[in-house]
């Protein structure tokens, strides 16, 4: 449990010179999530924080709010052959009146009965079970008005590829964080899939009674895709920054949530996709 | 349907000049794959080449492996309110006598109904439904030996990156492509998903007849996931080169299997985590 790496033999290949000596990897394994005793879905992580994992996957889905509504997080044990906790299951045990979800839930989509699916059926999902809908930037959920300086901006990626720890061992983590609008670094969580990594922060922020977290920028070590703008969203989360490419449904999940989507943040530079409202932009916005 | 890229507009902040123009971006949308007309599975994809995608998605399941045993795919039309088709949903349908899973398959995990999910159960559902299993590499799947020379696969990155168009445009894609032991590209396919790009380009060798694909090297643009290291198995292709590292668990089920699992390929070097007997190493393996 809570392996973050682990240890194999390598043979390394250098301009033609072979050697063998033992790396360091990131761990991969399977996750169970399962609601009130009910499998819901299985993710491949890196262990540790997996109760926050576990709750931050159900406020993307909308399951989860308030750390008033979640009773209990536990492994699952027992029913392995020789008895053992694989920690590798864990069941989330909702408080009494919290409405059960009768839906059959895939990894962050949710399944549909009719032929009609489409980008904006996907949208619509997210636009109608965010519990705290993002304003127009002059005043989001919560009642705070978030406003960022670009240049505030340019700093989070250094900041992020500081704190990653695990990544400067393997290679091979992806990296999620939480910012303060001043640039600020709050909570940072590395797994080998990036949606965890948010699932992590997300969830460890409901345990901590901090959702909404209407006050701080998701950053992210690689693209924005649809998914992680939808977890931004679900957790009302104001402003969005990729250190790579958005997709196009990203961008209009964004545009239609109000969200503040930042791509190819690298240098002093960066991309602006939707939401500009919370930068402050020195020069008026105009141009092709 | 068909639309790899769109347009978005987009404010570009360079060194604190604001200016806003049209940009490219990556299409995502989700795609719902139906087998016999029951939902099986979401993934978020970059459309094109879907019926690919499903085909190469049920060869990673272990349901589908010779091109006979499909029946047919169409986009499920008609539900939609307006009557329209998404093409975003398709249906797969298996030749008379091919079995139909009776399992929930969450994306690329197998459900169990216990609570003794592990890594080793899931190397152990990947062994078991492999088809072809992949040799010690004196001879594989198909009874062809794959020996390649390491000065071979360091030309694929950059073959692999010449090769991708619509990377080019968006910076947002992930790209698989397989290559032959000398070097040659034989297919190339990109999506906001790198498990997509590989179940197309596993989908699109069903359709032809090539699986298993017991002479080629499978070349990822990123990380080696267990996900990947189980797509490559399940094709029989016996070489799995990647551009960053893998995880723990991909490396384990290249040891488990007879894959040959190459890591950090850059410039001219490359580290192997396991089946280096495929490659011709001239220093005898040795070091700390």
């Amino acid at each position: 449990m809570g392996r973050v790496t682990e240890r194999r033999r390598v043979i390394r290949i250098r301009d033609g010179a072979v050697s063998t000596r033992p790396d360091t990897l990131v761990a991969e394994e399977p996750l169970e999530i399962r609601l009130n005793g009910k499998p819901l879905a299985i993710t491949m992580r890196t262990p540790g924080d997996d109760f926050a994992l576990a709750a931050g996957f159900l406020v993307s889905e909308g399951v989860l709010g308030r750390a008033d509504e979640l009773a209990n997080i536990v492994y699952c044990a027992g029913a392995t052959q020789d008895g053992s906790n694989t920690y590798n299951v864990v069941d989330v045990t909702l408080a009494p009146g919290v409405p059960v979800p009768d839906i059959t839930l895939e990894r962050n989509v949710y399944t549909t009965s009719s032929c009609g699916l489409c980008g904006k059926a996907s949208l619509d999902a997210v636009r109608t079970t965010a519990r705290w809908p993002l304003a127009d930037g002059l005043e989001d959920a919560g009642g705070s008005a978030v406003r960022i300086e670009p240049e505030t901006l340019t700093v989070l990626p250094d900041r992020l590829r500081a704190a990653q720890r695990v990544f400067d061992r393997t290679g091979g983590l992806h990296a999620a964080a939480l910012f303060s609008p001043d640039g600020e670094l709050l909570d940072l969580r590395e797994d080998v899939g990036r949606h965890n990594a948010v699932d992590k922060l997300v969830g460890r922020a409901l345990q901590q009674g901090l959702l909404p977290l209407s006050g701080s920028v998701l950053m992210v070590s690689g693209r924005a895709s649809f998914e992680l703008a939808q977890k931004a969203v679900m957790a009302g989360i104001p402003v969005l920054a990729a250190v790579s490419a958005p997709s196009s449904l990203a961008v209009d999940l964004a545009a239609e949530t109000g969200l503040t989507l930042v791509g190819f943040l690298r240098g002093t530079s960066m991309n602006v996709y939707a939401g500009e409202q919370r930068l402050a932009l020195r020069t008026a916005v105009g141009g092709a």
